[in-house]
């Protein structure tokens, strides 16, 4: 069975887990206190983060690559679409989740309000939630803008595209820092994708010291 | 005939273009002062960042999607291997330069060096400039592991990790950020890639403000 090394609000972490979940690879969860640095974990992964995952007898790191070599290896069903221009695209939108909307938005409100604590680094710095909190407000516009014109994010399927940004607002849901009721296509889009099965085990996360909002678990919220 | 926007000692515009370059696309490049927000360069790229490339009568973005896409559709000379655990290796690689080695190294030594004083930021702090020279050394360490197992960085042939890694290298070369000596086989590994005609674009770059050191374009440095 595949180990994924993981923590529970890591939206990298989640993405890979939707992904495998999705495919119906079982998976066993190893909660990774990463950040202590403790040196089974760094031979494990030299670059001392999260995830890394044992799949195939090898150990996987980097969760962009992990997700392309799960694709490659478990095409069905497929998360990836077949023409190179969609695939582009596909791509393109887990960059702008896992490098744009990580930095602006995910590093300045969940690793400020959670992971500082969690790690021992202090309290929260109050400009960089202010930074996250306006930010976000731009990323769902242009969730919007993009899911007024497809069904799903990267165009007409459901692909890692929506795993990526699901995975960001999921985690930054946990925190209620995500205002629903902004855009009503972009609650829509996170309805369905919360919906299905391979989503239950994110909503069952639990991390001690912070206690999700309610509607966080529930279908229609 | 493509053309690319892009910023000169941008890694991630360098590693467009050697992939452009090895596979003989010719382009034609436009420097972007993307930091100054112009509304024409917003509307190309929502994201404002460079690399931004009209390619296929498309305009294009992210430099991990740009460069799977040209791959995709331009698949020789391959710069990607033929099976999912030597793909995974090369994807791998550009996570470990593109995030990693970015964050440590190119965002503490080039961005303090050179970017903070063109976009008027002022001057280099030097803690981070210290926290950059010392994460070189333990990156070209690892490269320097890597190298002793095989000919290239992800496996026996030339691959997008190699020119991951090239680009970021080459930036900081460029204002004398590498020593070369610390690793001879990383040092082999730059001489063999420096030497392809894809690199003589990049060899040639000008920043005004900023010479290069001697060695930078002698392929015997």
């Amino acid at each position: 069975m595949a180990r994924l090394y993981h923590v529970p609000l890591s939206p990298f972490c989640r993405k890979v887990r939707l992904s495998l979940a999705e495919k119906k690879i079982e998976v066993e969860l190893v909660e990774e206190r990463y950040w202590e640095a403790d040196p089974d974990f760094l031979r494990r992964n030299p670059a001392s983060k999260v995830p890394v995952i044992r799949l195939d007898g090898k150990l996987l790191t980097e969760s962009a690559a992990i997700c392309e070599y799960i694709e490659e290896t478990r095409p069905t069903p497929a998360l990836m679409p077949d023409t190179p221009e969609a695939r582009y695209e596909v791509r393109r939108l887990i960059g702008w989740f896992d490098d744009k909307f990580h930095h602006e938005v995910t590093a300045n409100l969940l690793y400020e309000r959670v992971n500082k604590k969690i790690t021992g680094q202090g309290y929260p710095d109050s400009g960089n939630i202010k930074a996250g909190a306006k930010a976000i407000k731009y990323h769902i516009d242009y969730m919007a803008w993009l899911l007024d014109r497809r069904r799903w994010l990267a165009g007409d399927m459901m692909t890692l595209a929506d795993f990526a940004a699901a995975a960001h607002l999921s985690a930054l849901d946990y925190i209620s820092d995500v205002d629903w009721n902004r855009q009503s296509v972009v609650k829509d889009w996170y309805a369905k994708i919360k919906s299905r099965p391979a989503f239950r085990s994110i909503l069952a996360d639990q991390v001690p010291g912070f206690r999700p909002p309610p509607h966080y678990t529930d279908l229609d919220f």
